[in-house]
């Protein structure tokens, strides 16, 4: 059985999106749930100045929480070196930054242009590795952009070139849009991978914007991709990219992966009841999802077994 | 480009589901609006007595009306041969019989055993023939049943064989209850071809029940599905199968096939616009669709030129 990963990202993929602040007990007793449902990585938290994003205040301290939860993956992005400084500092075992294949996006989101954020990077790498911490560069933007529209697949391989010459030892091909379309998942990730080493793009970061989301991921699946972002509840989104709403959801994404014979390690009834949590704790928020209304398929037992 | 047919089953798979009767004048409307948007088939209704779905009274009556379209493609769906004399007279190009593959399913539905439906299908068959007009059987709960559990792949094999020999010239396989994972549907499609000859099966009728919808469709793709059942707005299930809910959603699978550069025929735009016949002629009836709020991407145009 081929594992797969699934990435848990939305403590911050989808609080960064929503207004409300969500307590950090509801925060730790949420990360605690899904760990114990089987999730083996979580994305806590972001690094971003509290004044931009209060709803990431606390991720410091959800860092130096979720890390004595045995055998979690605890990860968190950060927006530029400084960032990467204080995620390690906190002591996470990775850290991902954002780099956004259309400039116009990059200037929006975190002010700085494509050689500015190549040199971020090449500092964050500098700093993760100093501290022994896994370092990622998110290609953002990378199927398009809702302000410059498409984004040439050919400028996707130049940056994502730069960026591991400047240091990234890992990519994730990020759709923060909403914009992939399965072909253009399949195109895109055997450039990449041609361009960087397969080793290197292993991870899809998927926002079903469109509905699209679960066939983005069954593509990328049939080109050897491993780890896929997903939010529970499909909660999140980009809150610089207008119109750009919610991650693949956690539910379906387990579903149908443990329903097609792939390892997870996560047990869905057990992921399917964490959901309470965050109903509990955002009152009003509106969640995605399919499977937790229709529940699993009556044989789920018997698909996962085989 | 490869051509995808989309099979617009709403007016049948969508109507009969609700308890909602959508008046003859909003259906006619509906039924010219996709036409107009490039839909090259409908499945206009169902002959069953209206004592049992009231919804599908008008059929007949829908069928001579939609004849009238220039270029398309008028099907009705029949539950026994009784169904075909009438889908007949009234002037259906194309009638499809639905042959449960779980007998209790079947029983429940049809109240008909798998030998009483083999009968009914050779005479389907034969009344189809000599008025010259295509002949499908749907295999549904090809993939589970919300009563048995599941539907083994060496029944549904089994079943299709016999059917084939009965007199079916064409299959869909059917996911009538949403249990359907992209796996199977690779599987079976592709033991399905192999027992009764790949011409025999191009279409796939899939609920998204789970979610799993277009992943599912982005599956049979790639074993060679070229028609694709899907109702507007997601609107759909099937009455006898509890918690089935939700056809494909038409505005959903025509943005991916576009996008990925598919020929579908279909005006993105104007088939999001039909939509206000259902908002309008059903009340508070849930639509599904992500592509109705978020819009097509930026670079649609682009993406669909290529």
């Amino acid at each position: 059985m081929t594992e797969i990963l699934v990435s848990e990202v939305g403590p911050r993929d989808g609080l960064q999106s929503i207004k409300a602040i969500m307590p950090l007990a509801a925060k730790k007793a949420w990360i605690v749930a899904e760990a114990a449902a089987g999730v083996r990585e979580i994305e806590v938290g972001s690094f971003v100045p509290p004044s931009l994003l209060p709803q990431m205040a606390d991720t410091a301290e959800l860092v130096r929480f979720a890390r004595d939860i045995p055998g979690l993956n605890v990860v968190a992005l950060v927006p530029n070196a400084k960032g990467a400084g204080r995620a390690v500092e906190a002591g996470v075992h990775g850290l991902s930054i954002p780099f956004s294949m259309s400039e116009t996006h990059s200037i929006r989101n975190v002010r700085k242009d494509h050689p500015a954020m190549l040199a971020e990077i090449a500092e964050a790498a500098r700093i993760a590795r100093e501290a022994g911490a896994h370092f990622a560069v998110g290609l953002a933007t990378a199927f398009g952009c809702t302000i410059e529209g498409s984004v040439p697949e050919d400028q996707v391989v130049r940056l994502a070139t730069a960026a591991a010459e400047a240091g990234a030892l890992e990519f994730s091909l990020s759709d923060t849009t909403g914009y992939a379309d399965p072909a253009q998942v399949r195109r895109l990730v055997r450039k990449v991978k041609a361009a960087v080493g397969a080793e290197m793009l292993t991870t899809l970061h998927l926002h079903n914007t469109r509905g699209l989301g679960l066939a983005n991921a069954l593509a990328g699946l049939e080109e050897g991709i491993t780890t896929l972002d997903a939010s529970l509840g499909g909660l999140g989104g980009c809150p610089f990219a207008p119109g750009a709403s919610g991650n693949l959801v956690t539910e379906d994404l387990v579903l149908m992966l443990n329903s097609m014979g792939f390892s997870t390690g996560i047990d869905l009834e057990k992921l399917l009841e964490v959901r309470s949590i965050l109903i509990e704790a955002l009152p009003g928020e509106p969640l995605y999802g399919f499977t937790p209304d229709a529940g699993p398929m009556l044989d789920y037992n018997e698909r996962i077994a085989r």
